[in-house]
């Protein structure tokens, strides 16, 4: 086998080796049955478990209320993009804030079902930042609020969420869901692609109040409603078992590291040692404002394009691999999402400071 | 390990134990990237050769024409139900033809975009046959005539596919895809939740003329356009990664095997061998009109409904899981689709000998 590398995609994005292993131990026999869990039945016993015990480990670990559904979608955050509007917006107005790339697309899609107001945008500084809070310019009878809470590209997360009042506050977490802890009771809804921090790609991860839900119009295509697998448990029609079935394995792997709070602190050291090495030196640079860093994605430049060329050429050889900044705004990414390890970050920096002795 | 049962499921359904076997395999480390499949960029040079490679092999296998796309998408056959009607229909008139449960689920959403003229309908006799071509009530001008060219409960598929004419043709085929040799050129669009014949569920299969492509609106959901898809080479947002790498082997299986026309030969020796031993006796009773009877899913009755319980239950014992036939209709269904083996018809019909003996 292939020394394994260290993956710094973006996403899809590293998962543990442990969930891994499992899952190839069990490929060929699930729960005892003889059967692979991917020709089970969806309506069959060892999937029943495989789905309430993921929603109940989803639930344990971010603190769900009883009044929200969790919800286990296809399609990932694009499809979102459209389906909030639709099920949300229908002719009225909506606050988006836009902080990069991914609220743009949600912004896109918003505006074929509504009006759009564009409540604060950091696009004056090519999404570096996140506006402050005070600064928003929000409806009062707003459909909704909605908030990329992390951005891949720009490497930026919101630091603390908005209050939103009566306005239901709606986060796209795809690219953080899990990795600190948030208070699920200030979101109507929270949706998540897997592929990050969750899982693989194939599942769309969808947390909903009751009375969220309860605003879900009866005219809609019904697998585009919302109410439709909150009401069957996310089963109404075949689901992607064998992703959820590794979401599930993800999530038992969280609890068992410790929960949301222990990965928080293994996440703000990863993040720390990084930009630590970051700032002590002219030669690296971080793109994203302070206060307002990503911990899930850490995006710098190095004073010289083809240094950047260089050191994501050397870097790939050396086994760090998925450096190379979004084609938008170049430069330097590296994605350390929960399952990423400490001691990669630790070589991750190691090779930095070499790279900087033999280019500066 | 536990022993491993016939698996007779509606679907998800049996997989070849190879195709397991190599994913097994190759879990940990696709391709020599030292990375997990579970974990790979859908922009890396593994999932690319994925990607094609599958789209090829199953153009090779169907004979598709170069002016037809092939994707691969999600939300199951469910979504297709509803993104067809907001794709063609919008506001037209659109045939369907009413075979059971799953045109009927088609049907329903068509009715929230436009007029649906039921061309014709088997609910008369529970659904247990094809209404004859001949007495089909066409629209001249209709949008497009939608079937479902094998419906799993009622146990019936189309012999032969209606000539439509200039009206484009849609086939739901997600329960005998690459079962039969079809022409394709023939359908505007054909469509298939993989998890019957191709792969595990998670995704979609969908093949489409370029010019039914061309009629797609410009108003859409980006996601719900069928263009968005063809034009990104099924890669616009990170696909089901996963899904598509098995399927991917299903159809490099499929093609070592011989193909379509081998796996034919094959269907129609199982089938033939499960309706021989029904039509032996009038113990068993076969449900569905001898000219339509499907090669996929094969219905039957026993007289006395305690008998059919107790032929599930020895049935389950002796290892045939999934016997029991869709609660809308009760009875048996063994579901034989491609991947399920010749041995496991003759060890079923065996079996079925053996129970007929202990209780007639």
């Amino acid at each position: 086998m292939t020394k394994r590398p260290y993956n710094l995609y973006a996403g899809p994005a590293i998962l543990p080796q442990e969930v891994m292993a499992q899952a190839r131990e069990e490929l060929m026999d699930i729960a005892g049955t003889g059967l692979s869990i991917l020709e089970s039945s969806h309506r069959g016993a060892a999937y029943d478990e495989i789905n309430s015990s993921a929603q109940q480990n989803l639930r344990d670990l971010l603190n769900i209320p009883d009044s929200y559904s969790v919800l286990f979608l296809q399609g990932g955050a694009s499809l979102q993009f459209g389906m909030i509007p639709m099920n949300f917006l229908r002719g009225g107005t909506a606050d988006y804030v836009y902080t990069g790339a991914w609220s743009k697309k949600a912004i896109k899609e918003a505006k074929l079902f509504g009006t759009v107001n564009i409540a604060g945008s950091s696009e004056d500084k090519n999404f570096s930042y996140i506006p402050s809070i005070d600064s928003l310019n929000l409806t009062p009878d707003a459909r909704y609020l909605h908030i990329c809470t992390n951005e891949t590209i720009g490497g930026v997360r919101w630091p603390v969420f908005p209050d939103s009042g009566d306005v239901p506050l709606i986060g796209d977490m795809s690219s953080e869901i899990c990795s600190r802890k948030i208070d699920v009771s200030k979101f109507a809804m929270i949706y998540a692609g897997a592929q990050k921090n969750l899982g693989p790609a194939g599942v769309t991860i969808v947390i909903m109040s009751d009375e969220m839900l309860s605003r879900c119009p009866d005219d809609l295509t019904t697998l585009l409603n919302y109410r439709t697998q909150a009401e069957k448990d996310s089963n109404y029609n075949t689901p992607p078992v064998f992703s959820i079935y590794i979401v599930g394995l993800v999530l038992k792997w969280l609890k068992k590291l410790g929960g949301v709070e222990a990965i928080e602190k293994i996440n703000n050291e990863k993040a720390d040692l990084l930009y630590r090495m970051i700032d002590s030196t002219d030669f690296y640079r971080g793109t994203a404002a302070l206060q307002d860093r990503s911990i899930m994605n850490i995006t710098f430049r190095i004073p010289k394009e083809e240094l950047e060329v260089l050191f994501i050429k050397e870097g790939t050889a050396a086994g760090f691999i998925g450096l190379k900044g979004h084609r938008s705004v170049g430069g330097i990414r590296a994605s350390i999402y929960n399952a990423f390890p400490l001691e990669g970050v630790q070589a991750l920096v190691e090779f930095m400071q070499n790279f900087e002795k033999e280019n500066s």
